[in-house]
């Protein structure tokens, strides 16, 4: 038998995840030395990207010992061997969930339903990522934890709130990671830096042992390297959990949706402008959109006019706050270390809001469903820019507007994916969305695929060496 | 062709929904004879009863003649000539929509979905039945439309909120009724005026035209003389819509449900005094229940520890009351005809309560649903009280937990029926309820009619003459 050269360690971390279990299945790479590459990087590189806020060496290797081991028998799960980084609003049985919180040390006993299924396929759990204070905010500067810095630029955020997920996939520190994504916290980082993010239906993946935001808007979300990988992760952990009460029944197909690039109806927003787009994303947009005229040919304008991006994104701001004064009272009653004063300020504003606001902001939800419902009756999918900028300097101030163009789909349940668009004139990323309607995560993915096969923007990995 | 004797008009009156539509199949009954005995039933009767708050005598004329056509012509619905009420919180075009407040006397411009539903299957209108003001009560006193007498005996509560139209099912004033249950609102009255109700599974028909209590309760519940009956409303009624953000998409299946009496596992509380049942309800109840030793021969204590039914009870009320302070906001504006002091107390109450209050009640429904979820793994009905005591005099107070029996199925949108069950030592009825899972509407409906052929509770109508 020839021996095959083994993979270069920076080949094995910038490798898309199905790349990898080829690699794996055929023997070119294992799962020691896929760990080992993982760890090797993440000691010299994560000080200055600050991704990661636990990650344990020792139990990583315990992993792919038993990865290997599983390999020579023959007996393995979907995601065997492969390392993955998991959000730190995520139980994982024996480490804490801190949900980027002070003082939040005890080890939780139960694995959340995501961890659990992971482990049950054979995955490496590489450690916990950085995120938002509480997952309330899109720039990953935490205070307790410190701010995670763009992989593409020192200095810049990586979005949030899960910023480190994001960062790690992009810096070749994980090969993919699971995250969540209430308004846009997989999304806006995935536009950031360069990686490609899933929101799926709601309740498509249970988010039970995920720290609650909001019932309603909760969804746990992806990042990986390419639209397949995602693909792959969600036939993993999507499915019916009988103890989440939003979990969904009817669940995505996972036989290929019928469909051909070119025959999907593509809606278009009339004026990106008028919804706050910066000028230099929309040249990004037009530009991709003119690369994409096979893939996308059957293009209308759709009527947002009645729609307020920025009313819908507040009223879902709303409905997180509230239910973070009841999920997070322990942590804000603690005076030994306290969460932050813009933490606290946020849900100070929720605390003045009445029931009856609640209520009202709720039912911008029915309306967004209803509006979403209405448009996916006219076409297939909406394609808009992630996100109004792209990454901005973490020592200036954060816009407001970010998660506008990614919470309206939250608040209709419907599927989104983010995928690399291509670059801005100061050279970082930002992200292309597909929106579709409810249980169309699997054509969303493949017309990802599809896209980013013709833009050929495929993720840059500035710190892989 | 021998010539059959015409029906009497009081039969006309007590007949079920199936048999009239036996009769105007053969040509023993015609929609105008049939709406004229149930209009001069309403001219004779309801004066005393006060069931209706609107009746056109020169509608339902119209509508009958036109029902005649088209009997004439062979091409009917399927409710064709079956004169119906419809609760005064349901949009009928050209009527106001009044819901129990005052000055509301602005025709509205569209049907209900129901309305239009109920239109299109032939049915004819008799008129708009009374209500709690604003749906928030379960007597039926109401302070601008006066009270409605429970059609068994005078000065006694019908229940509420759809006390109108239980009262005019009972008193041969209606053949059925369409009304809404938001937390025990057709099912209560059901109990107290010995008729049948459907609440069914949350959004499998349509709300759109309804005015909101909370849509997470909401539901379209319907009341008629025979479970079967139900059943035929029932599938008119369902069906998904496209229009309501809430509408079920995956509907009951209308094939025969597939089970035998005896084989479905039938869940009982273990204890109903703890819960709060009057002890003369629990002894027509443990009647019922030896009477039923072959429908219901599998019984098994279901665990009910852990479940506070009052404490359920008021979170779903505090999201109607919330809701309703956004829906109700011009009434509660206006000076001239103002709101009773006890609607208005009970929404200042509400007004009172925050956006934390609001989200930790709603997580109460996510408990209840996961709840009903585990239950109906062990059992396939939960049989047990509808109220927790029988109709009470007008003139005394309304008990507080006249829903705490009815409350917890719509917190977790499982279906519930109510059927005659009994007669209290004061000789007035009072209802036994089934609970099911989503979804399970009809094999509850089945069950329904079984019992009630055993129990032989049929309705008595103590002033049909």
């Amino acid at each position: 038998m020839n021996q095959t050269p083994p993979i270069a360690d920076f080949e094995l971390r910038r490798a898309s995840l199905c790349q990898l279990l080829h690699w794996l299945a055929v023997g070119r790479a294992q799962p020691q030395a896929l760990a080992d590459a993982y760890l090797s990087a993440i000691e010299r590189i994560d000080p200055q990207l600050n991704s990661y806020v636990d990650v344990r060496a020792g139990l990583l290797h315990d992993q792919a010992q038993m990865a290997d081991r599983r390999r020579r028998d023959g007996v393995i799960g979907r995601l065997d061997g492969i390392p993955l980084a998991v959000k730190d609003n995520f139980d994982v049985a024996g480490w804490p969930t801190r949900a980027g919180l002070p003082d939040r040390d005890t080890p939780v006993q139960d694995d959340a339903h995501v961890t659990a299924r992971l482990r049950a396929a054979g995955a490496l759990l590489i450690g916990k990522t950085n995120m938002d204070e509480g997952a309330l905010g899109a720039a990953t500067d935490n205070p307790h934890f410190g701010a995670t810095h763009n992989p593409h630029r020192h200095g810049y955020t990586a979005g949030g709130s899960s910023g480190g997920a994001a960062a790690a996939v992009a810096a070749g520190l994980a090969v993919a990671a699971v995250a969540s994504d209430s308004l846009g916290s997989v999304r806006i980082p995935a536009s950031y830096c360069g990686v490609y993010g899933l929101k799926p239906t709601h309740g498509e993946i249970s988010a039970r042992g995920m720290v609650t935001a909001a019932r309603r808007l909760d969804a746990v979300g992806l990042l990986a390297r390419s639209a397949d990988d995602l693909t792959v992760l969600l036939q993993v952990l999507a499915g019916y959990d009988a103890d989440d009460a939003r979990s969904r029944r009817r669940r995505v197909a996972f036989a290929l949706p019928d469909w051909e690039p070119g025959h999907l109806r593509v809606g278009l927003l009339p004026n990106l402008a008028a919804v706050g787009v910066e000028p230099e994303v929309i040249e990004v947009f037009e530009t991709a959109m003119a690369k994409l005229p096979h893939a996308l040919s059957d293009r209308r304008t759709v009527d947002f006019a009645d729609w307020n991006f920025s009313r819908t994104r507040r009223a879902g701001l709303l409905l997180m706050e509230a239910e973070m004064l009841g999920t997070f009272a322990s942590d804000l009653a603690r005076a030994d270390k306290p969460v932050s004063a813009r933490f606290r300020g946020m849900l100070d504003f929720a605390a003045k809001k009445s029931a009856a606001d609640y209520a009202i902001a709720d039912r911008v939800l029915d309306a967004a469903t209803l509006k979403m419902r209405r448009l996916f009756a006219q076409v297939d999918v909406l394609v808009l820019p992630t996100t109004p900028q792209g990454a901005f300097p973490l020592d200036g101030p954060a816009p407001d507007s970010q998660a506008d163009l990614t919470s309206f789909a939250s608040l209709a349940g419907c599927p989104a994916v983010s995928l690399p668009m291509g670059h801005l004139p100061n050279g970082l990323p930002v992200g292309l969305q597909l929106v579709g309607a409810r249980g169309s995560d699997l054509r969303l993915l493949e017309l990802a695929s599809v896209c980013a096969a013709t833009l050929d923007t495929a993720p840059t990995y500035p710190v892989i060496a």
